[in-house]
């Protein structure tokens, strides 16, 4: 990326930071050991995944032995949702929400192939889910509720402390995708009451390819891979050691700078939401104005095309989405902003400008000096557009 | 590990070859795009794996479509297995060895709690398969014929084309885990005839945390991870595109010197052969002699206890294994050592050597110098040694 690149996805991904990289290079050089090798050099290997768990947990506020790495959120995910659902054994009922990742709504469908049956929850037009439609779906045979914490799309954050309450009550586990909570939210899984949460390390500069599933001790879950029994069983897999010491160090600094880091994105993000409805007609904010990601600005302007938007602001080398990275390829409208509503005549001219720790202000005044000409100009083609 | 040590466990894991490092790190530094964004710091991501994927292509001799990413040789194994299986639906039989890793093994265990049959066959004294014993195992209801290449305990070569030329004719898919034979033997897929086939990164100077499935096109599979459709929709997840590079490039190293690499290991092999065999009595070489990999030694010494070895051997720098260090931290003999009968006195004084590109002759004669006063102590305590 050229230095005068200015980065708006950082929900789509973040850079490893430095200080994870360096935290990570000496499993990538002289430490090389397999963890399960008794040598010492596999004492190393295990002693940092130790420690690793240990770091994490301390940010989660478990025990190091409820800490599951692996290899992404979709597999944290995956795990959970089949995991806990199969140990329960027969079939039976799943609840979850409309605007999930498609790590979730997609695990649940396969599920539904299988024979298993699931209410999946409409949220409010600001993306908010209400607790009380959780309580309301509840069968006999719910096996589980799996709720996000907060919205990849358009940052929205759902009541999930709320829904495991309800969960708790009902004797039903509570799942909870925090991958893109991670870094900005609180993740204290006694607080939050969830049985179990995934994360995702590049949503927090750590690197792409790494995992964590907080999994309550003594839950039932169906192992999903089998092999040499790494991860107490419930994860085989020769361990990667540098990606999970990166994780660790990169959750436990995030962790710590959460108040900075959300003071300085919202006051970005504020910025962009005032200039872009000041500057421009027609344009829509999406997702609830407080009760969203710090760092995340969501809007839609009308009769205009989210590609062509992205194509423009790519010129000028600002790099961002029109919603969630796993479907770009797609020219559907995502299924969040169908959930809450958006008019079709705005559905398509969808823009997520996701800023990060190192975002400065000057790059989003470049942003907000380049994009309303850009919408401007496409809304002056447009026969849809009003002006 | 010190500049002193002698690493002679790599079957184990390897290092990262500087090499490889400098081919991940700009995707651990600046481009550190998500494969699924549109704009150019993705774009940069997705051809890195492109480019990747095209190598390990190159390499297999197969269609880059072929070639799916995964986290691990176990989840690749997990999904050839359990993917080709269970897309052949209804419930049916599978045929596989009794040296199979835990990863093959384990999985097809799930497979029978779920209602699947097996065959495991056995092999011979020497650790090889008999083609023919798969060709009469094979039942009308067989999915799936699995046989790995290289065994990562006693290093032996299956004879795995004769036994997917077997299938081919029987009309059933034949998986090769090739975790151990990469970087070794020749992986040509279209010699070989196997349907599928898996490798794992950190055995060929990669990291741990990366592998390889080969899937022939037009294979039936269900997928195993259900999310962004990464992969073709075989394996979501956000690309470890660091990983991926890394693996494409150790994978194309180590196919180009694999000649070079086969004389050097094997002439080492066979001097650790051959001195432990004049200098010691009551010493048994595990697996056939030549039918095995060129790094590959495994020993057995009458009387003694494999822990005592390597603690031995630790103490003098010499880091190896007792087998598989997926199971080192039991102390039940390994299932591959029980299906080739090494008998009840030998069986708990087992001793994997296993060398590596990096080995020198000196630190070979280091560890012959050292291991046999250690296995002579061990011997004149026991009450099983004959000496």
């Amino acid at each position: 990326m050229s230095v005068q690149a200015v980065y708006m996805d950082h929900a789509a991904t973040t850079g490893v930071h430095p200080e994870v990289l360096q935290a990570m290079l000496p499993y990538l050089g002289p430490e090389y050991g397999n963890p399960s090798s008794s040598h010492r050099l596999g004492q190393v290997a295990r002693q940092a995944v130790q420690e690793a768990r240990e770091r994490v947990a301390g940010v989660l506020n478990c025990q190091p032995s409820e800490v599951v790495f692996t290899s992404c959120g979709t597999e944290s995910i995956n795990l959970a949702i089949k995991g806990i659902v199969k140990a329960a054994g027969g079939r039976g009922h799943i609840i979850t929400t409309a605007i999930e990742h498609h790590a979730v709504l997609h695990t649940v469908e396969q599920l539904e192939r299988e024979g298993y049956e699931s209410t999946v929850l409409p949220v409010s037009s600001e993306g908010l889910l209400d607790p009380q439609d959780v309580r309301r779906a509840i069968r006999p045979d719910t096996r589980l509720i799996s709720v996000m914490y907060a919205n990849n799309e358009i940052g929205t954050v759902q009541p999930v402390a709320e829904v495991a309450r309800i969960g708790q009550e009902a004797g039903i586990p509570v799942h909870s995708d925090c991958v893109q909570a991670a870094g900005s939210l609180a993740l204290d899984v006694d607080a939050l009451g969830v049985t179990s949460l995934a994360l995702s390390g590049h949503k927090f500069y750590a690197p792409k390819g790494v995992g964590v599933l907080y999994l309550k001790a003594g839950t039932p879950v169906q192992v999903q891979q089998q092999g040499g029994g790494q991860e107490g069983g419930l994860r085989s897999g020769t361990e990667n050691v540098p990606y999970i010491v990166g994780l660790s160090v990169a959750l436990e600094r995030a962790h710590a700078r959460r108040e900075e880091y959300n003071e300085h994105c919202s006051r970005l993000r504020d910025k962009i939401f005032e200039r872009l409805v000041t500057q421009l007609p027609d344009v829509r904010i999406n997702g609830h104005l407080t009760q969203r990601l710090a760092n995340n600005a969501h809007v839609s302007f009308r009769g205009v095309e989210a590609q062509a938007i992205l194509m423009g602001l790519d010129m000028k080398n600002i790099y961002a989405s029109s919603g969630s990275a796993c479907v770009s390829a797609s020219l559907e409208p995502s299924h969040v902003l169908k959930a809450i509503g958006v008019p079709q005549e705005y559905i398509y001219g969808s823009l997520r400008l996701t800023v990060g720790e190192a975002t400065t202000e000057k790059q989003v005044e470049y942003a907000l000096e380049h994009l309303p000409p850009i919408v401007r100009r496409l809304q002056a083609l447009s026969p849809l557009a009003t002006t």
